[in-house]
C-alpha cells in the first residue's frame, strides 16, 4: 500500500489555490503522498498552477504535483477533495450583483438574491463531482466541500446524495474567531464557540478562551468597535473604509440584538438598507475582487513565465487554509478537532425542521463529523432561520423541479428582497443572464 | 330562571354597533333578553346609542336596551359577550399609519407596524375584559372577540388567560367568501372553504359550492379580475378605483403563487412596494375612516337628537355582522356551524409551532370550538407563517417582559419592514405617540 | 342518470349481513338502488343470501337484491361498498386462539396475538378490494371499512393506498355508549363523547348527555358496576356470567385508572392474567360464535330452503348495524355527523407519531372525515399507545417487507405477550397454522 | 489558592468505596488534595473507611483522608462530589426482590418494579444533596452521580433541579465494552461504540476497535456465545453457572434481534419469563451480595481494628473504578472523553420525547457534556423505550405529587409486569414495605 494521501483541489484554478497550498505544506503531520489541481477550465489552471509550483518548490521540494482537466486520472484513488468551485466564475458574479443592485436589493452571493442566483449554478456541478468521486475516489475518500453559497449546496447534496462522503464548511465563523482572538488578545486555538444558525447566517452565543467564558465581555467590545480591536478600528478609520464598514454594522447589531455575537453577515439580512447604500453598482464586490486578487494573481503567472520572481507571501490565506487544513487532518487522523460545520439538523437544534442545514459545532472524527445536540433556540432566531431555511430548501426544490414558482417563492421569501414584485423582475432578469447555467424553470 | 340571553357589545361607542345590532335582530332565533352597550367612552356610546335605539324601536321594539359605562352592572349575568374595541381609537390608528409611511412602511393595523402598535395597545384592556367577565358575567358565558389586530389579541389572551371562554373571530375571510360567491353566482351559504393561515394571513386552499370543487375556476378568474365579478370589475373601473387596486393586487398574487387563494390582505406583505406607493400620507385608511363613516354616524346622532328622521340602512354592515351574530348562535345552541376561527395551534397543523396562533376551520359547539386537523403546509407557507408567528409572538412577550428588544425584535422580523434600522426609527417614535396605552419598555 | 345509490356489502356471507341489511332498510333517507351481496365463497353467501332476501322481502319488497362472487359485476358503479371481510374465517380464528391460550396468552382478535396474526391475513385481500374499487366502482365511491383488525387494516391501507377512498370505523365505541345511554336513562342519539386512542385501545375523555357533562356521575357508576345499568346488572348476576365478567373488569380498571372511561377491550391488556384464567381452550370465543349464532344462520338459511319461516328478528344487529348506516349516510349526504373514525393522526393527537392511526371524533361530509384536533394527551395513555403503535406499525412493515423479525418484535412488543420467548412460540405456531394466508416470512 | 482538588465520596459506606479509592489514587494526573468520605451511617463508614485508608496508605501515603457525617463539613468546597448513595441499603432491595418474586415478577433494581420501589426512595435525598451541594460545595463542583436506579434519578434531579451541577453516569456500557474487548483481543480504550437507549435499557449499534468497524463481526460472536469469549465460555460452563445463563440469554436477543448488540439488562425485559424461572426467592441477588461482598467487606474491616493485615486486592472494582475516574477527570481537565452518559434528549434522538432521560454518547469537556445528536431511531427501539420512559416519568410524577394512581400507572405500564392486578397487589405490599422511605401516596 502506497503511504500518505492523494490530496486533489477541485477548482485547482481559483486564486485561493496557492494559499491553500501554502496551508497544507504547512500542516507537516499531514503525509501527502500526491497533490493534484483539478478544473475544467485548463487554461486558467495552468496559470495559477504556476504560482502553486513556486509554492511547492520552496516549501515542499519532495512532493510531486500534478495538473489536469481529466475528472478520472485526477480523482482516481483520492483520498480528500477540496472543492472550491466557482461556476460561472466572478463574471457571473458580477452580473448577479448588477442585477440585483438595479432593483435596489443586494447581490450578496451567499444568502441574498445573488446567493440563490449562484446556488442554482452550483448544484448540479456539484452533484456531478461527487458522482465522480463516488466512481473513482478511493472508497473511504471525503470531499471537504467549501463551494458557495455553502448552505444551498449543502441542502441540495444532502437531498440528493443522502449518501455522499461530503462535509460541507464555511470558514467565516474561524475568520471572526481569529478577530475575537486578536481583540481578546489571545492564540485564536485558546478560543472555543458555541454557535447556531444555518451558514452565514448564525451567532455565536458563547465564546471562551482557555476554558473562561469571556462572552460578555467581548460583547461589550463589539458593541462598540465591531470585531476588531480598538488599536486596528482606529488604524481602519484612516486606510480601509469598507472594513470599517462592515465592522460599525456588527457594533450596530451588537447593540440592538445583545443575546448573541452575529456573524458579520447579518449586516445584509438585518441593515440592507444601509448595504444598498453604501454599494457601488460599477465597483461591486466582484468587480474588485477582478480588480484585485484576480488581476494579482494572473500578473505573477504571467511573470513566473517570463522567468522573473514573485512574492508569493501575498497569496498566502491565513485563517481560511488553515482551518481547511485542520478539518481535513481530522477527518484523515480522526482527531476529534471541535469546528464548526454545515450538517443536517435531525434535531440538533430542537425547533428547527429535520432538514435544515444547521452550521454547528461538531467533534470531527474519521467517519465523519459527530454534531452535538443544541437543544431549542429562542423565537426570533427561530424566526429568522425559518424564513432562511424555506428560501434555501424553496431553490433546492425548485432546482430539482425546475419550478419557476418556487424559484420566485424563493426570491420573494428573502429576507433582501422587499416584495414580490421585485423578487419577479430580479428573477426574471437573472433567468436571462444565467442561460445555460441554471436548470431550465417552467 | 330568566329566558333568553343578555348580549353585551363591549366597544358600544364603534361605528359598527348600530348594523351589527340589525343583525343580532334579524336573527330571530337568537332569543336576546337584554341588549348592552357598555364603553369606557360614555359620550360618544352615548351617540351611536341613539342610532342603536332607533334600530331597535324599528326591528325589535319589544327588546330592552340598555347603556353602560360601568363594568358591573354591564357585565354582570351576561351570556354573551361581543368585543369590539379600539383601544385608542382611530386618532391613534392615524398616528400609527403616518409615522410608518414617514418611514417608507405600511401603517397597516393587523399584521404590520400599525397592527404591532395596536397589539400593544390592546392586550391589557383585553385582559382586563376577560377577568372582569370572569367575575361578572354568567359562569357559561362567551367572549366573542373580534377586536383587532386578532392575531395577537389572540395570542396574549391564550397565553395569560387560558382557561378564558373566550372565541376569537375575523370577519375578512367571510367577507372574501361573500365575493366568491357573487362571482361564483351562488349564495354565500352554499360556499364552504378550506383555508389555513394566522389572522389576515392566510390561504384559501379549497373552496366548494353545493359540495362541488370550484377552486380552480375561482382562481382563474381571481388571477384575471381578482375577487370581483367580471361586472362590478368594469364598474369599479370607474367608480372605485381603490377597491380596484386591491383587485388588482390579488390578481397579482394569484398569478405569482397558484397554488391556493390568497387573503386579500396578501398585498401589504408581498407587494408591499406597491402598497407604500399608492398609499397617502395626509389621507391614510384611518384618516379616510374618520372623515367617512365616522362623520356619517355622529352626524345621524346629532339629527336623531334633534328629532330629524335618519336612513337607518347606511349602517347595516351586511356579511361582516351576519358572521358574527352566526357565530354568536352557534355557541349559543351547539348549530355545529363550521366557520373560519382563531385557535391555538396545538397539532392542527402539523408543521407549526404548538403556540401559533392559527385561523382553520371549526365546528362550532356550545362548548367551544372544534377546530379540525389540517395536516402539514408546504414550505413556502409554512416559512411565511414562521416569520410572522415568531413577531407576533415577540410581541406579545416584549408586552408581557416590557422588553424593548423583544419589541425591536418583533418590529425587525415583520415582512412590511425593510431593515433593523428602520424598525429602530418606527419603534422610536411609537413609543413616543403611544405614551399612555403601551406597557413602559425596558 | 339512475337515482339511489348502489350499495355492496363486501363479505356478503357474513352471520352479520342480515342484520346489517336491515339496518340499510331503516334507514328510508337512504335512497337505495340495487343492493348487492359480495363474497369469495358463493355457496356460504348463497344461505345467507336467503335470510336476506327474506329481510328486503319484509322491509323493502321493491329494493332489487343482487348476490354475486364476481368482483366486476358486483363493484361495477358502486357508490357505497361496506367491506365486513374475515379472511380465513371463524376457522382461523380459533386456529390463533388455541395456539396463544396453550401459550398462557390472549388469542384476542384485535390488539393481541390474535389480531395480529388475523392482520397479516387481512392486508393484502383488503388492497385488492381497494384496488378493485378503484378500478370498478363509481368515481366517487366509499368503501366503509369494518373488517378487523381495523387498527392494523386502517395503518396498512393508508401507507400503501394513501390515496385510497376508504373510511375506516370500529362500532366498539358506539357499543358502549349505547349502554352509557341505558344507564344513564337518555336516548344514545343525545350522547356525545370524546374520545382518543387506537381502536380497541382508547378511552372516553367526556360524556355529555343533551349537552350536560355526565362524566362524573357514569365515572362513579361504572366503577361500580361497569358498563351496565344497576338492574341489568343484578339481572346479569344469575344469567350472563361472561358479560358480567366484562363489567366487573370495567369496573376494576375505573377504579384504578380514575381519569377516563376505559373502552371494555382494556381488560385484555390491563387485566390479562384474568383473562386468560378466564378463558377456555376447549370453548374460545371464536368456537362460540360458530356454535352460537353461525350456527342459528346456516339453521335459518337451511329452513328458508325448505320453505319454513323463521323469526327475522334474532339476526338484528342494533346499534352496530345502526351506527355503520349513520356512516353510510353521512358520506352520501354530507351530513356532517360526529362519529368515531380511525384517521392517520397527522398532529391530530399532537404527542403522538404522524401515521398513528388513531381513533377520534370527526365531521362526516361527502369528502371524509374532517377529525378534531385533540391536542396532548397525558403520559400513561401516550406510553400505552406508542407500544401499541410500534407493534401495529411492525406487523405492517412486516408484513409488506415479508420480515420475520419485524413480526417477532412486533409479538414481543405487544402488551398481551409476556416475553420474547414465548412471542418467538407463539409466532412459530402460527406461520404454521396460517399457511396460505399470511405472506412467506424470511 | 489551595491546589489540587477536594473529592468527596458521598455513600463512603458502600463496599464499592475501597475499590473506588483505589482508582482515583491510580489516576496520577487527578491531583487530589482532600479525600473525604461522606455518610449518615457512620458506624458502617468508619468500617469500610478502615479498608480505605489502608489503601491510601499503601498506595498514596501523602494523601489526606477525612471521613464524616456532617453535610456541611464534608461539602464545604468540595470539587468533585461522588455520588454512590444506596437508600435503604441492600436490606430494602432484598424486600423488594421477594415482593416482587412472590407475585411471579422480577425485583431487578433498576428498570424493574424494584427499580421503580428503589427510585422512589432515593428521589428525595438526591435532591438533598444537590441542594447541599450547592449550598457548600465548590460553585464550580460536579456531581458524579452513579447511584442507581440512575435512570429514574436522572430524571427527577433534572425535573426538579434543572440547573444542578450533576452528571449521571452508569457503568453498565462499559463494563460490556470491556467483555467486548476481550472478545475481540483488543484493550479496552480502543474500543468506540455508538449507542442508545434509556439507562439499563439500551443498544450498541456501531463497535469499532482502532478505528475499524467490528460490529458484525461481534455480533456473530454474541449470538453464538453472548458477552464473553470462546475460552472463557467454556471455563464458565464449569465454574459460573449464573454468569454464563446471561451470556446465554444475550445470545438468544442477539439471535432474536439481530439489528444492535443488546445491553445485558435486556434479558429482564425481554426474557423475564426465564429470569422469574431461574430467580430463588430465597437466594436473591441482594441476598447474595449481603452474604457475598457485604460480608468480605465487614470481615477486611474487623480484621483490620484487630491489627492484621487483609488482602486488599479482592476490593478492587477494575472497569467500573476506571470509567468513574476517567468522568472525574475529564470534567477536571477538559480531556474531551467520549463517553456514554445520561442526559435530558432534547432533540438528541429525534423521535423521542424532548424529556426523555437518554444514554447516548457525549464529549466530556469542564463544563459538562456535549451529547452528540443521534437522529431518528425505528420503530421497535423507539416503542420499547416510550413505554419504559413514561413509566419512568410516572414515577418522577407520582413522586413529586404523591400520586398513588401514578405510581401505580407506572407499575401497571411496566415491561416487567404482566397486568395491573399484579401492579396494583405489589405497590400495596411495597407501599407497606417501604413505609419512612417513600413519599406518602394519596
Amino acid at each position: 500500500m502506497k503511504t500518505g494521501f492523494k490530496i486533489v483541489i477541485c477548482g485547482g484554478g481559483s486564486t485561493y489555490t496557492p494559499g491553500i497550498v501554502k496551508n497544507l505544506l504547512d500542516e507537516k503531520e499531514l503525509r501527502i503522498r500526491e497533490l493534484w489541481l483539478y478544473d475544467i477550465d485548463g487554461e486558467r489552471q495552468d496559470k495559477v498552477a504556476r504560482i502553486v509550483k513556486e509554492v511547492v518548490r520552496t516549501f515542499a521540494p519532495e512532493l510531486s504535483v500534478f495538473v489536469s482537466t481529466d475528472a478520472k486520472e485526477a480523482l482516481t484513488g483520492a483520498n480528500f477533495i477540496m472543492a472550491q468551485m466557482r461556476v460561472g466564475k466572478l463574471e457571473m458574479r458580477v452580473k448577479d450583483e448588477q442585477i440585483a443592485l438595479r432593483h435596489g436589493c443586494i447581490g450578496q452571493e451567499t444568502c441574498g438574491v445573488g446567493g440563490m442566483a449562484y446556488g442554482l449554478r452550483t448544484i448540479a456541478p456539484m452533484i456531478e463531482l461527487i458522482d465522480l468521486c463516488a466512481k473513482y475516489a478511493d472508497s473511504k475518500h471525503w470531499i471537504v466541500n467549501y463551494s458557495n453559497p455553502a448552505a444551498i449546496v449543502a441542502k441540495a447534496t444532502t437531498l440528493l446524495r443522502p449518501e455522499a462522503r461530503i462535509l460541507n464548511i464555511c470558514d467565516m465563523p474561524v475568520e471572526i474567531e481569529a478577530r475575537m482572538a486578536e481583540i481578546l488578545n489571545v492564540k485564536l486555538e485558546d478560543l472555543e464557540v458555541d454557535y447556531f444558525g444555518l451558514n452565514h447566517y448564525g451567532w455565536f452565543t458563547k465564546v471562551r478562551a482557555l476554558g473562561e467564558d469571556v462572552t460578555e465581555k467581548l460583547k461589550e467590545h463589539v458593541a462598540q468597535y465591531g470585531y476588531i480591536s480598538k488599536a486596528s478600528y482606529e488604524d481602519a478609520l484612516v486606510k480601509d473604509p469598507d472594513w470599517l464598514h462592515t465592522f460599525k454594522n456588527s457594533s450596530v447589531i451588537m447593540k440592538m440584538f445583545p443575546d448573541y455575537l452575529p456573524n458579520t453577515y447579518w449586516q445584509y439580512y438585518l441593515l440592507g438598507d444601509d448595504i444598498v447604500e453604501y454599494s457601488d453598482i460599477n465597483n461591486t464586490r466582484g468587480m474588485q475582487v477582478i480588480g484585485g486578487r484576480e488581476k494579482r494573481v494572473m500578473e505573477a503567472a504571467r511573470r513566473l513565465e517570463m522567468g522573473e520572481s514573485i512574492d508569493l507571501q501575498q497569496f498566502f490565506v491565513g485563517v481560511h487554509g488553515k482551518f481547511i487544513v485542520e478539518v481535513v487532518k481530522a477527518l484523515a487522523y480522526d482527531t476529534r478537532s471541535r469546528q464548526l460545520v454545515i450538517v443536517p439538523n435531525n434535531g440538533a437544534i430542537e425547533n428547527l425542521p429535520d432538514d435544515a442545514m444547521v452550521e454547528i459545532p461538531a467533534y470531527l472524527t474519521s467517519r465523519g463529523p459527530e454534531p452535538v445536540r443544541v437543544g431549542k433556540i429562542p423565537r426570533f432566531y427561530k424566526g429568522l432561520i425559518e424564513q432562511q431555511d424555506a428560501c434555501e430548501g424553496l431553490i433546492v426544490e425548485g432546482a430539482i423541479e425546475q419550478s419557476y414558482q418556487k424559484i420566485l417563492e424563493a426570491f420573494t421569501m428573502n429576507r433582501t428582497v422587499p416584495s414580490a414584485n421585485v423578487a419577479k423582475k430580479i428573477l426574471d432578469e437573472m433567468i436571462e443572464a444565467n442561460k445555460g447555467y441554471w436548470p431550465e424553470l417552467k
